[in-house]
């Protein structure tokens, strides 16, 4: 059994390092700011390394992780062989949470801890990973470093990635900044992964309202990113009239509220969280508006159906059609052109059905006789690491319930019993997958 | 006569000062970036102080202005008394252009030095005045120092505006800094205008559509000023469904798209022209957003009107009521909360007959037999400072004609002909004024 106290202990601890808003009266109610690559993540990341070590971990390439900046931290077993690994990740969103990623690499060492208080020995190497940048949030590819491991981007693209909101540095320079540029090959061929776990929260609120403790999640669902460029020309608030302007704002408004109604009508997400505009005057009209778009579908078609879609209505909205019920109540002014760039993607993913076994399994053990609905198969919202992993190696994801399904915010909330419940699933997952 | 290339050769001297965006290949077509108070206005302010002086003007309060940061420059008349100022500014939009306000003051001046070559006497005092923060685009109240002087704002109001964009600079910390924080008191009272003519490019298409030379402006237009802030709730794009979100981006989206449509239902202009979001991040469903809005009509009740019907209809928007076809084919979501907050306004505002007249008068007298149509009288879509001293002076604007009218916009233009042709009536209006 793993120690829960510890791991709440080890968990609140290691949430010094980057705190954010505070939302609540407790100690432990505030969030987190710790953007990937920064003075805070690197905090974390030597805590990791020097932890990791202290459990008689191999931490691959003198604890610089490797050229993504990923580090792997092995736990021998009888036999070598590619480890079962624990990963996620310890970044986080600039106003997230203390448990998205953080639980799954803590729950991982947890797990190296309890295996060592047991004396457990495996058949095979174990180990846990911290990936870099899963979060997407300062460089603007999220999982970035696990699919430079999976060969989907290639290492020069990721070192490449600039921070977004205008800043000037990469992901390489920021590597080398905190000293996590590593030697090792980031890649499945030269440092394969056995069986990949992942411990989340899961981000929504499907398992709190309906009685569940622990997904056994069999996928993910796609998601692409684009950023979308309005022209228009800046002018006068007060001089000139609705039908002179070409409104980059306005139209921005239309394309974000029709992308919202086709997805509605596709039964599929389409969200918008960054946008910014220029020149940026109460009196001028905007001339440049740029804003994010990402859209998901549990089916890659359904992806590819809705951005076809605004593709095209994007196009006539801006010039001044009537596309559903947008266009139809204004003034018609001279048009704005749209432009598109792909920013990036994650198609639909199916993880290994050995793993989501061992998952399930291991809940249904903790649970005992009344797990029953507590234990349900799900599909992820969200992007993870293990969705590239999957490519490589057996993976599966476990997720716990969070408060009222709040991610990506400060008050992201999972009770010490379900992170604890986490941590026990996965130490058993990777039991039951090192015996198979 | 006004020397139409020394006044075209002047004003784009002094644009060295603050330069902007380049839009063409012309030695001039350069827009411009002279935010109030900055660097680059210190630059202009003192060209204007030793100009002045250097045309015998007095300048009142040793070079620094009033305490507002107004510089009054007078030439003597026969009989002394209130003087008849030419008045404008001389900052710009962070992307504006080289005629909005720069004009009026170089037309001032050339009427100055044109007096002075003729060796004209005066009945009266005359004038130039260079007024602060026109533009209210770095301290967010246009014509905040022509409105203390009029009594409209306290001085301290003024004093204590902080820049937009999360500054910290004051505009009395910005005048302290550049050395133009005076001791005269800003006031109708200490300091009183006889009349006050402003020379401004008409920011609108009307003159150049119709073939007009010059307008004789009658009055302004109202405009209001908001903040809207929209409060919702940071969550995962990718895990929570439309039906669990507060989306503030979306519902901000809606609301401007709506203030279009009710706008173009009453004949009247609402625009966004700055928009911030948090936390910004591509896979954030942003929590918090806050935009400008900005109403404009020339009657006074239809700006009340429309604030009265968009705040009423804000808050189900927000709700996710359907209105107009707002809300009718995306999900309901949570819902978010809205808050208005006041900024600034300026009344609808009526010139002086006396004043248009003598506008009126002088371009004929310069266009000759066929002025005909080419002088019009006109309603200024934009607030200018003359709406100020209206309430306390005889006040008129002079209009001349701007390329396809584009205004607040680097690409501004106004020909060496246009700029001529109001300088010109700018001098024979003040003259005929004076005689009055
Ligand atoms: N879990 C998570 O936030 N991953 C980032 C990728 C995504 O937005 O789905
Ligand atoms: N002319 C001008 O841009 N004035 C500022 C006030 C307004 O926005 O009307």
């Amino acid at each position: 059994k793993i120690d829960r106290d510890r791991l709440w202990r080890d968990l609140h601890r290691t949430c010094e390092w980057g705190k954010g808003e505070r939302w609540g009266e407790g100690p432990t109610d505030i969030g987190m700011s710790r953007l990937t690559l920064s003075d805070a993540d690197k905090q974390a990341r030597d805590w990791f390394v020097e932890m990791t070590k202290s459990l008689g971990c191999d931490v691959k390439v003198d604890a610089m992780g490797d050229m993504s900046g990923n580090i792997f931290a092995v736990r021998p077993g009888k036999n070598g062989g590619p480890p079962t690994y624990a990963g996620s990740h310890m970044d986080t969103q600039p106003t997230g949470g203390r448990y998205d990623g953080i639980l799954g690499v803590h729950a991982g060492i947890e797990a190296l801890k309890t295996m060592n208080d047991l004396n457990i020995e495996t058949e095979y190497d174990t180990g846990v990973i911290n990936w870099t940048n899963e979060e997407g949030a300062r460089f603007p590819i999220s999982m970035v470093s696990s699919g430079v491991w999976a060969g989907a981007y290639t290492l020069e693209k990721a070192h490449n990635l600039v921070e977004v909101g205008g800043g000037k540095a990469t992901q390489k320079s920021e590597l080398e900044r905190i000293g996590y540029l590593g030697t090792l090959e980031a890649s499945y061929k030269a440092n394969p992964i056995g069986a990949h776990f992942e411990l989340h929260i899961e981000q929504g609120p499907i398992l709190e309202s309906s009685g569940g403790k622990i997904g056994a999640v069999e996928g993910a669902q796609a998601f692409k990113w684009f950023i979308i460029t309005v022209k228009g020309r800046d002018c006068h608030t007060g001089t000139t009239d609705f039908q002179n302007r070409s409104d980059a704002m306005l139209t921005a408004a239309k394309l974000i509220l029709h992308s919202h109604n086709k997805a509605t009508e596709f039964g599929c997400l389409a969200s918008t969280g960054i946008l910014t505009l220029r020149p940026g005057s109460t009196n001028t009209v905007p001339g440049w508006v740029q804003f994010s778009l990402d859209i998901r579908s549990k089916e890659d078609f359904v992806v590819s159906k809705l951005e076809e879609a605004l593709k095209r209505d994007f196009e006539l909205i801006a010039s001044g059609e009537e596309v559903g019920n947008i266009n139809a109540q204004g003034t018609k002014g001279r048009g704005c052109t749209v432009e598109w760039q792909f920013d990036t993607d994650s198609p639909a993913t199916k993880f290994h059905e050995d793993c989501i076994k061992c998952v399930e399994d291991s809940a249904r053990d903790m649970l005992g006789t009344n797990a029953g609905s507590q234990v349900q198969r799900m599909t992820s919202g969200a992007g993870h690491d293990s969705v590239y992993t999957s490519r490589h190696a057996p993976t599966s994801m476990i997720f716990v319930p969070c408060r009222e399904g709040i991610s990506h915010n400060p008050a992201e909330y999972c009770s010490p019993e379900d992170c604890g419940n986490g941590a026990q699933t996965l130490l058993g997952a990777i039991l039951r997958y090192d015996r198979l």
